[in-house]
Order: structure tokens, then C-alpha cells, then sequence
């Protein structure tokens, strides 16, 4: 167990940024919730899932929508008050913890705005490693956990429990009555006991995600490296790519965010140019029309000097980048994880070769 | 307390169509669901609103969603059952007998149907004394009743209670789901005690919905006088015209259906002609251009020969009709309950004026 504070906070957000891989919702005003509720209520304290009796009742906390509307609606502290009541009501028994569904982007932040205002601990483990955009894309789907009872609410204070068949046609409900609700909301789903987070979580992705944010911060201090390859041996990250955004198409289908960004390379990829396709979070990263990365492996793009993470809302014409990829957790890289999350899932047609695999086949190494 | 059987259901089926008011749906489909479960489990038991002690617990049950996607999605016995389910954990507590809704239309035979498969009572009383597009539209919600908690349930299984905190949300959010669940589901809503029940309710409508299907039954065995005026005095109709559709316009949003349907008078009326406004229900009859009844007063078309109810998606070019306007529950006429569905609500630029007012000062008496 250690605490969650103010410096924590700032740390995990960046990183939760990198993690987003383009979406997930920049985690700034998820940031500031949570920042508001530690200044409030008081610091957070993380807990290791070791730390979790089998038993006891995880509640992970997570929003649903549009993060853009987010930015808009705020959210509040009922919303997490009116969840927990809804869930320990439905369980007819206390929670024991909250965790975050989604370590990316801005859901990232929300469950240590929940814990700090419900005085909870916050598990060190997620559901993804990274964000994805549909409700049944966690690991714990693969290790056939329902996400229902599912317990969703808005800042008007409607809110709704669900319980469905299959994890997808809990997407289907929930996500018609969040556009009813005014495109976002307050969930919490997947709710579990100890033994089934062990059991599938991915473990530690808070740390991780803190860790990431530290190393981003650190990368100008170094001496004995350059600041890039400080970032890549401290993320752990193979580079894809160097270069200018070039062109960027952008089309939406109401639920989600889709498009294209192409890079026109800069210094030793000068003769080359990249692509990469996004669903809210990149998918996609061709070189000279070579696949070097695809989902579910997770493609970054961070600022070529200051290597902080750009989401695909904020990529702009002659922006210059870096383009990274991460490995994604090895349940992913099953043939179950593949099935909810690999390329083919998301239209692309390819089949799913781990990064680090395909950066050997060419000139993508480190 | 009465039984229910085969042969009242026919009867109510038919009153139910006429108390539809055009909408509501065709009770057919309802009707076969209804004497399948009588068939299978036995006659159900009506009780009156007085047998029902204060404090115990009732479950309105209704379809939501089009009546003409229930005819190809069907509904089964585990609806019922599930709901059941729900409802119980919910409050904790037993569930003392069941009722409808709304008594035109489908609506009236759903009830009947659980009743028989949970073996419950039905209590002979409703929240319309009629038919009425949207789920807020009921005499509870004068009385302040929340539509809420209310549980929701698919024929694949999903399922969904919603707490609101308004009635019109809960149509907002409920409506989402049901078009998400393929457009039909099977709901309770406004659970209540008896104490409410016997304060807000429209009592004894299923009784007067089975006396409106013996009166429609019985009008050609009628001596002396003709069967027009044995229907009009069995059901306490007021006559508002006699003609022959000339034109029928429908459109759809997607939620109801709108239209209007055109006649040209015949016999008395050959002179004039008449035009009635509907949404799902009718909503307003003008003849000659002048208003002669409006919603929340019942506007029916019957058969000019047989007086069964034709509603609007029945009506057809030279259909040979009678326009009947029956007086709705007195709690309609309250500023309350014409806010809530007074013309004015619908779109209709004119007052409430109770329909047999607006009769005394013309032609269309009886």
C-alpha cells in the first residue's frame, strides 16, 4: 500500500496519456477531478492485488461517452456516492475497493476521484493495460466475467442497472442510454471479488502508468543518452517512426472517432513516410506501406522534443512526432484476446504479429 | 373477486380495442398470448382496488415498444418470471397481485398473461382508462408516483431497472432501450402499494373494457332499437360523425406514428365531412372544421355495421366508419392530468373543452 497524492496524480495522468495510445480522452480534465477530490478528502492509498482478500468486492469506476462531453458536463461527487450505493445495494454487501476499468486516458483519474471521495482504497490493476473503446474489450471478458450488474448514472441523477446476456449487449444498452443521457456518464461495471481480479487483471498498470509519466518527465535531464533513447529504454518503447504530420482525416459514426494521420518522415526516415489509422485509439501504423505495429499492441504518438503524448484530437499539420509502439499484456495476444481486440476485429485486414516480431523483420528497430 | 377465462378474454380484448382509442395497438396479438397462458396454467383471479390491503405490493406489467414488432418477436413465460424476479429483490418483499397499465390496446392482455404464469391476481383498474403513446401519460404521475423503480426485460434475456428522476426521463432513457433491444420489451412500471393504487388508479376499467366487448357483441341482437343507438348507449358513447374514409396520411418519426385520416359523410352527415388528427391515438376530431372532441377524451372508429374498433393502421380507403367520442377519467380533466396530455401537449392549438360540452353546441348530439 502506498498514497496516492498531488505529485501521484500528475505523474499518472501523463502516463495514462501515453497509455491512451491516441484515445482514451485526454486525461486533463479527468486530472483536475481528481486532483479536487485529494485536495478535499485527502490522499488515496494504492493497494497491490495481493493485498485484496479473495472474497471481498471490487467496484471499478469508469465513464462512459465522450470525454469531450466530459469537458463540458463535469462531473460531480454524487455520481460516485449514488454508484456505490447502487452496487452495495445490489450486492446486498459492502465494497471492499474501486479500481480503474481503463488505465488510458481520462478514466485513468476517475477512481481516484471516487476513492478519495468514498474513502476507498484504489487497486493497482486494470482491465486493458492501454484504452479501448467498446464496454466488452477488457480482459476480463476473456476470462468470461460479465460486465453486468453494471450500474450507470449522470450528473442529473437518473441511473440505471443492467444486466445483460453477453458483454456486447451490455455496449449496446448502456451506450443508447449514455447518448440519452447527453453523451456522457458515471459507470461502474465488471464489478468482481478478489479472486477474479487476480485472476485476469492487468496487474500493477497504475505504477506502471506513474512510471511512464516519470519517465517522460525525466527524458531532458539525461547526460549519458539522448533524450529519445532515454524515453524508449525508460517506456520500454520500439520506435516506429520519426516525422511531420502531413495530412489528417478525421470522420465520426456518432459513437466513435475514426480517421488517418500521415507522417512525412524527418532526419534518418527523411526518404520514407508512415500512416497510421485510427478508432479513438491508433490502430494501425504502416512505413512505406509495411505494417510495423497493430492493435492490440499499443501505437503512441508523443511530441518529438518533449515526448509528450498526443492524442489523435490534438494531431495537427506540421506537428512533429515520435511514433512508439508498446507491447500490450499477454492476455491480449491470445487467440481469445485477439478475438475481441486484434486488427481484424477493428477492419483492418491483417492478422496480429507482436510488435517486437514485426520491428525484427525490417529496419524498425531501436 | 372474479375469474378471468377464455371467454372474458375475448370479451376484454375486445373493449380494449375500443378503449385503444385508435392506438394501443391490436389487442389480436395480445389476446392469443393471454389465452395461451389461461390455457396452460388456468383462469386468473380480478380482484377489486378495496381487496387490495395498503401496504402490499403491485406490479404493473406492459409492453413497451411498437405492438407490431411484439406480433413477430413474440413473447414467451420467462418475461414474466424475470420482471418478477427483479421487481422482488428489488423491494425485498412478495408481489401481491399484478395489473395493467393501460387498458386499450395490447396492454390490457399482457397483464392477464402474468398473472396466469406467476399466479397473481389482477386488480380490475388501470393508470389511463385508456390507450396513450408515452410511458409518463398515466393518472400515477398526477398523484406525484414515480415510474421508477422500473424493470425491463428482452426475449433474449437483457435486462435493466432504471430509477429517474422524472417520469418523462424515464420514457427518454427506457424508449432508447427498447429501440435497442430490437423494439419491444416487457416492463413494470410505477410498482406501487394499494394505498396509491386505490388514490390515483382508474378503477374497474378491465370490467368496463369486458362491458364494452358484450355491448360491441350484442348490438345486432338489439329489437328495439337499432344497433347504433343500443352501442351508443352501451358504451356511453357520444356520436361524432358517420362516414366513409376518403384519404389517410401516415408518417412516421421513428417513436410514434403520426397521420390523419379524411371521411366524407354518409346519411345524416353526407353534407360534411370530417378529419381526425392521430399519434399512435386520436387525438382530434373536427368536423366541417369544427373541433368536436379532443384528446384526453377517447376518439374511436368503429365499423359502421359491426362496431368493432378500427384503429389507425387498420383505417383504408372506403371504410365505411362511425366516430364515437367516450368520455376519459375525470382526472384527465384536471389541470394536472391536461398538462400531461391535453391537446395542447400533442401539438393541438386549442383548449380542452370536455367532449360533451363541445356536443351540446352543435349537430353531433346523439
Amino acid at each position: 500500500m502506498r498514497k496516492i497524492g498531488l505529485q501521484e496524480i500528475e505523474e499518472i495522468a501523463l502516463g495514462a496519456a501515453l497509455l491512451g495510445a491516441g484515445g482514451g480522452g485526454d486525461p486533463y480534465v479527468g486530472k483536475l477531478v481528481a486532483l479536487g477530490a485529494v485536495r478535499e478528502c485527502g490522499a488515496v492509498s494504492l493497494i497491490d492485488p495481493e493485498e485484496v482478500p479473495d472474497d471481498a468486492l471490487i467496484m471499478p469506476i469508469a465513464m462512459m461517452g465522450a470525454p469531450t462531453v466530459l469537458c463540458e458536463k463535469g462531473i460531480g461527487d454524487m455520481e460516485y456516492r449514488r454508484i456505490y450505493d447502487m452496487v452495495r445495494r445490489y450486492f446486498g454487501r459492502e465494497v471492499y475497493a474501486t479500481m480503474p476499468m481503463e488505465a488510458g486516458g481520462v478514466n485513468s483519474m476517475l477512481p481516484i476521484a471516487a476513492a478519495a471521495r468514498l474513502g476507498l482504497p484504489m487497486v493497482d490493476c486494470d482491465g486493458m493495460g492501454r484504452a479501448f473503446p467498446e464496454l466488452q474489450m477488457v480482459t476480463f471478458t476473456i476470462g468470461g466475467v460479465s460486465a453486468t450488474p453494471m450500474a450507470l448514472t449522470d450528473e442529473k441523477g437518473n441511473s440505471v442497472i443492467f444486466e445483460t446476456i453477453t458483454n456486447q449487449w451490455t455496449e449496446e444498452l448502456a451506450r443508447a442510454v449514455t447518448m440519452s443521457c447527453g453523451g456522457s456518464v458515471t459507470v461502474s461495471l465488471y464489478v468482481m471479488d478478489g479472486k477474479t481480479l487476480k485472476q485476469y487483471g492487468v496487474r500493477g498498470i497504475v505504477s506502471r502508468s506513474q512510471e511512464l509519466g516519470r519517465a517522460i518527465r525525466s527524458v531532458k535531464s539525461a547526460a549519458d543518452e539522448t533524450p529519445e533513447a532515454r524515453f524508449l529504454r525508460l517506456s520500454g518503447g520500439i520506435r516506429l517512426f520519426r516525422g511531420k504530420i502531413s495530412d489528417v482525416l478525421r470522420t465520426t459514426d456518432g459513437k466513435f472517432n475514426h480517421g488517418r494521420v500521415q507522417l512525412r518522415g524527418i532526419g534518418e526516415y527523411r526518404n520514407s513516410c508512415a500512416e497510421i489509422v485510427f478508432q479513438n485509439e491508433n490502430l494501425c501504423c504502416r512505413v512505406d506501406g509495411r505494417i510495423l505495429a497493430t492493435a492490440p499492441d499499443l501505437i503512441c504518438l508523443v511530441d518529438a522534443e518533449t515526448f509528450t503524448p498526443v492524442t489523435t484530437d490534438a494531431l495537427k499539420y506540421g506537428k512533429r512526432v515520435l511514433a512508439v509502439g508498446l507491447k500490450c499484456d499477454p492476455l491480449w495476444r491470445t487467440q481469445a484476446g485477439l478475438a475481441l481486440v486484434g486488427p481484424r476485429y477493428f477492419g483492418i485486414d491483417a492478422d496480429y504479429i507482436p510488435l517486437e516480431e514485426r520491428a525484427k523483420g525490417g529496419e524498425a528497430n531501436v
